[in-house]
């Protein structure tokens, strides 16, 4: 039998409030078995952008990762957020290293080609190096992402955080049972979005079609539920999302997903 | 015998120029043996904090690290700088890993007491993780530090890079047969400060006394010799101070310290 390893993603909603961070970091450290953190940026990239003068991009609501924007990214994301996350974590007795994907060539991306957007610096996942991450489990670290790779070539690229979680269960799925875990701020995919209590308990790949035609998955949820069976139709065993009080033992009501 | 270890220290005067940091690189690439990266800050971090808004402290010409402070020195220094460090090593063919003191909890320090002065939250050394830095180097990895250290607690402290070489070297030097390198922008240690020429070739205990009487080795240098000899006297075998090209084979113009 593999290994168990679970990968969780946090969002900014998250990360943006000191008091709700800390308690998802008590609830991560107390999971067992191996485990991969990686979180988003929030809304700090944009504010810090703002006090330094650099207007932040967008085009049709999806960011514009041009230099300026990349360096303040790199700065808040790959620094001050990952590393407050490691030394608190470091205080809870997890012993975190917080990696972006240049760090051991962790994730390795190429830029996204221009089509119809220019996305500027936004790097698409080529590969992840399962080697290096399974050495380091091994040693009994706890990596923490942020949502940067690099393109081998000495280029930073800004990547979304829920596919950096998403290829890290692929890339890791051969050699570990791996659940991914989506913490968001919603108690889990809901039938209807303005009801918290209307959660999905199971979606499989039958229930979802059904979801999908009668317009219950639809917006910001689409892009997720792509993503989720993505990983699950390569090699990850299981996807959850839900709010963080999914991580706590006694917590049922979180949607589960599987093929 | 012991495997050979060589740990460089980069000042801010490299890492500001793209072209000398790049040539730096190069040859820190083409070191033989095991090797570890340690790089200041730099003026980066006062220019982003001064666009920012937030005014860099300093009493009796030394930075005083507030709130503010160190959070803008966690985006520079463990974020813009080292991953972009990073991101060209791996470029480069060497396989890189980004750490902060916190990271791996590789270094950890307490803050600074006040005395006569409080340097806000400034870290001095307490212990370095030989055990993890050892795997990661046996693992083919190159750990490139910036200045910043943890107390443990979920503290970061901002630490000097000068401080951070020599402690990692003399943590390293039980495993290691180590050597130290500090890189920066003068040929090495001068007899006459205003003569470039002037290198003095060698350094042990009994020059240094010498040197020290005749006043020869005075202001900046005093605290760069006096760390210098601290890591000699706790097992690091070899100093070497100079410019960077002190790295290519055949340059012989730099100052090498021995007890």
């Amino acid at each position: 039998m593999k290994p168990i390893l679970s990968i969780l993603k946090i969002g900014g909603n998250v990360i943006e409030n000191k008091a709700e961070l800390s308690k998802f970091l008590t609830l991560f450290c107390r999971l067992e078995g191996f485990k991969i953190l990686v979180h988003g940026g929030g809304k700090l990239a944009t504010e810090i952008a703002k006090k330094m003068g650099i207007e932040s991009k967008m085009v049709d609501g999806r960011r514009i990762t041009d230099e300026q924007g990349l360096d303040v990214m790199t700065m808040v994301y790959a620094g001050l957020t990952n590393k407050n996350i490691v030394a608190e974590l470091q205080a809870k007795g997890c012993n975190a290293i917080g990696m972006s994907g240049a760090d051991g060539n962790a994730i390795q991306a190429h830029k996204r080609p221009v089509k119809n957007i220019d996305y500027g610096f936004a790097g698409d996942v080529d590969r992840v190096n399962e080697g290096l991450l399974s050495h380091l489990l091994t040693l009994g670290l706890t990596p923490v992402f942020c949502a940067m790779t690099h393109d081998g070539k000495g280029q930073l690229l800004n990547t979304n955080a829920d596919t950096i979680a998403s290829e890290l269960a692929i890339g890791l799925g051969g050699l570990y049972e791996t659940t991914l875990y989506y913490c968001f701020e919603r108690n889990g995919v809901l039938k209807d979005v303005s009801d918290d209590s209307s959660v999905i308990e199971h979606i499989d790949t039958r229930t979802y079609k059904y979801l999908l035609e009668q317009g219950i998955i639809a917006d910001g949820m689409l892009p997720k539920m792509t993503n989720c069976f993505h990983a699950l139709q390569n090699g990850v065993a299981k996807v959850c999302i839900g709010n963080m009080s999914m991580l706590s033992q006694n917590e049922k009501r979180y949607t589960t997903i599987t093929l």
